[in-house]
């Protein structure tokens, strides 16, 4: 299962806020085998998020587009989801009646809150008020974290993937010492094999096995400087 | 003058990662007035990063590349960016002497360090190896963050758009209570108006001079409800 994330919001893009729903969806979807394919923040513009999520649409098996979703101005995300479809957005009846449900009466609202794309299944917002909606594959959630990660979990288990296994050896190495030994390793077990370089270099190896994993870190901790946990 | 970010890693797209380098370039780009109308994580992999970048570079006055840059199997970026311009990778000769210049000769160094696009103009890594380089529009960047910084800020001048000035302003009411003062609000002045949820309300007013947006703000602390900043 390949999947992309879109996330909306110009304060993203102005850099005053870093992008942490991004970064938990990915981790979220890696633990369930999903492969994240791109991760993409686009501006608070109809057009825009339209292209993105109809382009991902039809390459990916499925599309979590998260922010723009309330009451005001600039946040169009329904409409420019509803337009990737080609569909109206229209009052959602079952959306209301579980605002409804929690007290929230159509004269509270703000009158465009339960307008969905049409023919969507609603996602309740249990964190918030503004709720979320499911188009084919492209899941819409709310931008405040507590209330994005409340409305995936409500649909986590639409998530599944081949599951993998990672472990990671820390090496006391230069990267460029290294390259050599990775041939190999790829060469001996079926591993992906990754490393990002910091005071050490984490070696990340990957494998659909716990078994092919592991014998893949030994051969490697049997091979390398191994950082020295008390150091 | 618009922009994007590409940031290429697989360790990105599982959550390993913050992508905190798309912030601080958002960031360093918006404080030069410059549009950034897009940043996208793609995965360690030739052709998905020449794609974006080729798309990109169609698009945008300035496309960003960061990471993906060094000696190991996944750092393929200068191949895709290669590819994305339909050009070879070739050793650059004033890679090599500026890394010379550092005391680096080419026996220190794995052979491909500074096989660069072909034509390319080479970005020197004042704190760390593995040159970046710009081709056409194109910056290609490193990953590390203390490299990648050094390396913008080597070029910054380079990024230039029109400055814009915002004032914040935290309001003390629900998101739903402000919409006809936003509507009224850009109606009465020349200003983009962002509002960011939390505890309160962040009302950002964006505008061309320093007066308009101060004029804009001043207008809605005058109608607002504002957050006690003693409370």
């Amino acid at each position: 299962m390949d999947a992309a994330i879109v996330t909306v919001g110009d304060e993203l893009l102005v850099g005053d806020t870093e992008n942490t729903n991004a970064t938990w969806l990915c981790d979220r979807l890696d633990a369930r085998g999903v492969s994240v394919r791109r991760v993409t923040v686009v501006p608070d513009e109809v057009g825009e998020i339209a292209r993105v999520v109809n382009e991902y649409h039809a390459e990916y098996d499925a599309v979590i587009v998260t922010g723009g979703l309330g009451p005001t101005h600039d946040d169009v995300t329904m409409d420019a989801v509803a337009a990737a479809f080609g569909r109206d957005l229209v009052a959602n009846d079952e959306a209301a009646a579980w605002l409804a449900s929690q007290g929230y009466s159509a004269d509270d609202l703000v009158a465009e809150t339960t307008h969905l794309p049409a023919d969507c299944r609603p996602l309740p917002n249990e964190a918030g008020v503004a709720p979320g909606a499911v188009v084919e594959a492209v899941y819409v959630l709310p931008g405040v974290p507590t209330e994005m990660k409340a409305m995936f979990e409500s649909v986590v288990e639409e998530f599944e993937g081949a599951r993998t296994h990672t472990v990671t050896v820390d090496v006391d190495e230069p990267e460029s010492e290294l390259i050599d030994r990775f041939a190999a390793l790829r060469e001996a077990f079926d591993v992906a094999v990754g490393s990002y370089p910091g005071e050490s270099v984490r070696v990340k190896i990957t494998a659909s096995s716990v078994d092919e994993a592991e014998r893949a870190a030994e051969w490697v901790r049997e091979r390398s400087t191994l950082v020295d946990p008390d150091a």
